[in-house]
């Protein structure tokens, strides 16, 4: 079997005091607590979920952490676009769906690939998928972004915000899933910065995403509120079940489906050419999901 | 322009009829009405969407009649492996989400290709998805489905109704989406047979779904019922966006959008890891998504 670096047992070790970090801190803003889903991967690994549902603030929330390990079959050959015949992939996924439409569904992930032929690298990113037009929110959360991706590499930001752009589009409505965030693929492993971003980036996650949270917690919401809400959490299951690469090859090559599907909303309606009441907040929010610049 | 057989012209006004029929009979069982979106599509042809919504009865259904013609793009050209330079299309489409979760979801496809270079071929199908264990009902759809296409071609449902039991086949999951039906593919337009178990199966809707709506529709559910239907709903959900080669082709080569994600149902729920209850009505359900046999 193929060996891994140091700096794949200490990414590993650090993911998950991540997930144990952030679980707990969560875990303050609500009554529900998280529950833990201990598997195996048949062809190699496993990993640890943990669950949060029917909370008051958080309606459906996942952190997950897995160590995932083995052959390089034809299907990852395909995606990893590699000739290396093991491969070993440590990574932390998150992702939280409130139950007010008040504070923003987010989503981080940090993973970190090792292949037998001397490549690896790491992937990430955090992004929000807010309800309702407190542009301040949205300013803040880009705002720290900046701030962390260019305290470890310099003017990084502005390049990672625009692949999340980019990534997160949901071609066939011609807008984004929310209002985008960073997100980074295929960085060299052996280049220390990229360790150190992705570090930060999982370092920053509770410092963007809890002052949301509580400030927005105990605002009052309103059943037009809870559609436009549930809408765009249909359009959150379009982008993840057509677009997304990392559900879609997990799926595909026999993943665990549960961990895999955690992302998606506990619930989400499909309306008919649904449309925001004129000079509604939904409309002004609408224009939100268009790629633009946050912080200057 | 390619010419078009008397043959599409034929079952073009056919399906048009059967549109106008299915649906004047379905709003006979509820106070809501449909409504009509007339489309056009930029590169030829277009469509007539009829949608129903919050209804009594159906919570939300979708009945719509397409002509579609243009050149074979590179998509297409993969998509329909053939060498011809340009294609006409014509078809009905239906998916009916009842409110009652003692009601089953019903989906009808019936299309025809022709192609410049002389191909031409029918494919379609009508499959039941139930969220209740009325296993009376799931036999007389079968039973009518074996009807419809043993009078027009002989011994043909145990052909189509394997083809249905592996189409709509959630792989991820290891179950179907529903209890089957009948699916056909690629059946060769110049035998007059395939044209003839086109409009037979179209013919057949009404009174395959009316009498499982009419007995079902004033039987009281509750929200241990309700909570299965909108769970199974995630799983139609997934199956769509995930699998289905209509869903995902269409989305991807600039298909409209709302007509093509009319077959979502209106609220779906995606919970982690979710179990019936041992002895329940659902767990029973479950056993009926895995292929069987219907009637002998």
């Amino acid at each position: 079997m193929m060996k891994l670096s140091v700096q794949f047992a200490l990414l590993e070790r650090k993911l998950e005091d991540l997930q144990s970090l952030i679980t707990r801190e969560l875990e303050k803003l609500d009554t529900a607590r998280f529950r833990e889903d201990i598997w195996k991967r048949k062809e190699g690994g496993g990993g640890r979920t943990r669950i949060i549902e029917n909370g008051k603030t958080f309606e459906k929330g996942g952190v997950s952490t897995s160590v995932i390990y083995g052959k390089v079959t034809e299907a990852l050959k395909d995606q990893l676009k590699t000739s290396a015949k093991e491969f070993a992939v440590c990574g932390l996924s998150l992702v939280i769906h409130p139950l007010s439409p008040k504070i923003p569904t987010i989503h981080m992930n940090i993973r970190y690939f090792e292949q037998d032929d001397n490549h690896s690298w790491f992937g990430g990113g955090i992004d929000l998928t807010p309800y309702y037009p407190h542009i301040e929110d949205f300013m803040h959360f880009h705002f720290m972004l900046k701030k962390t991706c260019n305290e470890v590499i310099a003017d990084s930001y502005i390049k990672f915000k625009a692949w999340c752009d980019e990534y997160f589009f949901i071609k066939h409505r011609g807008e984004m899933r929310g209002i985008g965030g960073v997100f980074f693929d295929y960085l060299d492993g052996h280049d220390r910065k990229h360790f150190q971003l992705a570090e930060a980036l999982g370092d920053s996650f509770l410092d963007i995403y809890l002052p949301i949270v509580k400030l927005r917690m105990d605002e009052e919401w309103n059943k037009e509120d809870k559609e436009f809400q549930l809408v765009r959490r249909g359009r959150y299951v379009e982008f993840n079940l057509i677009y997304d690469r990392g559900t879609i090859f997990g799926l595909k090559s026999d993943g665990r489906a549960e961990s895999i599907l955690m992302s998606l909303p506990p619930h989400a309606s499909f309306l008919y050419d649904w449309k925001p009441a004129k000079n509604s907040p939904y409309e002004k929010m609408l224009k939100y999901y268009q790629p633009q610049e946050w912080v200057k």
